[in-house]
């Protein structure tokens, strides 16, 4: 198994009136204590700065689902991430995991397809002190391993 | 790789117009036959025994969309299981499978957390005789590998 | 771990409104560029050859979410591939990955029941020539690797 370990920063624009450059819409809104079963589609971009016009390397598309009911924040979370930039340009990986607030976190690489085959590993998430009101920045530290080859050799 | 084997209890307070405890909450309610494309988010909990007022040791939040366009009850379902109490406490795993009605079935664990760093696995879940008329009570036996460290150690 | 291969036909009768064989049903339908936050629950056929009306393998069952906010056809898919003939009867794959338009593409196996505990693998797809107007027709190349029996053997 072969590793890899990268170090980005996503861009949530947040949902909502004022907020022309989001890069998320709500879907389902509930009037449900906590927004229990709110959906979110996202978008988010990841670039290795944390000024969020800089390149995009990768983006992280798919759904967030407020999953929490007797407390804030426990957001169901499930996307892909597809690299557009670099050495993993065309692959993707695929990842769930609990999205909280203002604390870090971890979410789960639960597979890969292009040169991440047969990924699994982990992403270590920080919200980071740059984030603006419209844009929220998460460090993430990627550590995920994968295999070369499938078939032996 | 490390094995833990777990035995615990789900309890889904099932939706309905005269169900308070309900832990689960339809979010999309369809027309079409056997109600495809229902949408119900939840927050299950997990206990050590049948009794749902029990300790909750870990709780499985997440979604299941009715997925079956011929058939009854062939809900995709996914969800996060967080550890509240215990050895794991803090860690996660991520789950996806098919949530069958009175049957019995298995989910496969993608993903993990925590000290479930690249987990796979299996839950068998079997309905269990305890179940009420509100709250369905599932037996799951967990099975779960994971990695202590990842880097090589 | 063990490897399988496995050559089969999805066919994706797509929903609307003159497509009484469809085979999968939107449940949300935005007003946002490319359609973001579209979604569709799904439940398609896959046989072994070209001919939807051969023998059905295996329904794969779940959802696809347009989860492209600055493109077109970035679905967001995930679903259970349900074994329901053959050797793999009754076994489940759990797969998630971007489903495009025209393309072809992967997606990454993260999962299995059954036979297939603790798989990973890839499914690559190619849009077949022989689809019509009502139906998508992708060829799968199915590559699964899992373990025989979990516990040391």
């Amino acid at each position: 198994m072969t590793e890899a370990n990268l170090h980005l920063f996503s861009h949530q624009f947040v949902d909502g009136p004022n907020q022309p450059n989001r890069n998320e819409e709500t879907l389902l809104q509930t009037s449900f204590p906590f927004g229990f079963g709110t959906t979110i589609v996202h978008d988010w971009t990841l670039t290795e700065t944390t000024n969020s016009k800089d390149t995009v390397v990768a983006r992280a598309q798919g759904v967030h689902v407020e999953a929490g009911l007797t407390k804030d924040n426990r957001w169901y979370m499930t996307h892909n991430i597809e690299f557009e930039q670099g050495r993993f340009a065309g692959s993707t990986l695929q990842v769930i995991g609990i999205t909280v607030g203002l604390e870090s976190g971890q979410w789960s690489i639960v597979g890969g397809t292009g040169q991440f085959i047969m990924a699994q590993g982990i992403i270590s998430f920080t919200n980071h002190a740059a984030s603006t009101w419209e844009d929220g920045i998460k460090e993430l530290n990627i550590r995920v391993g994968f295999i070369i080859c499938m078939i032996a050799c």
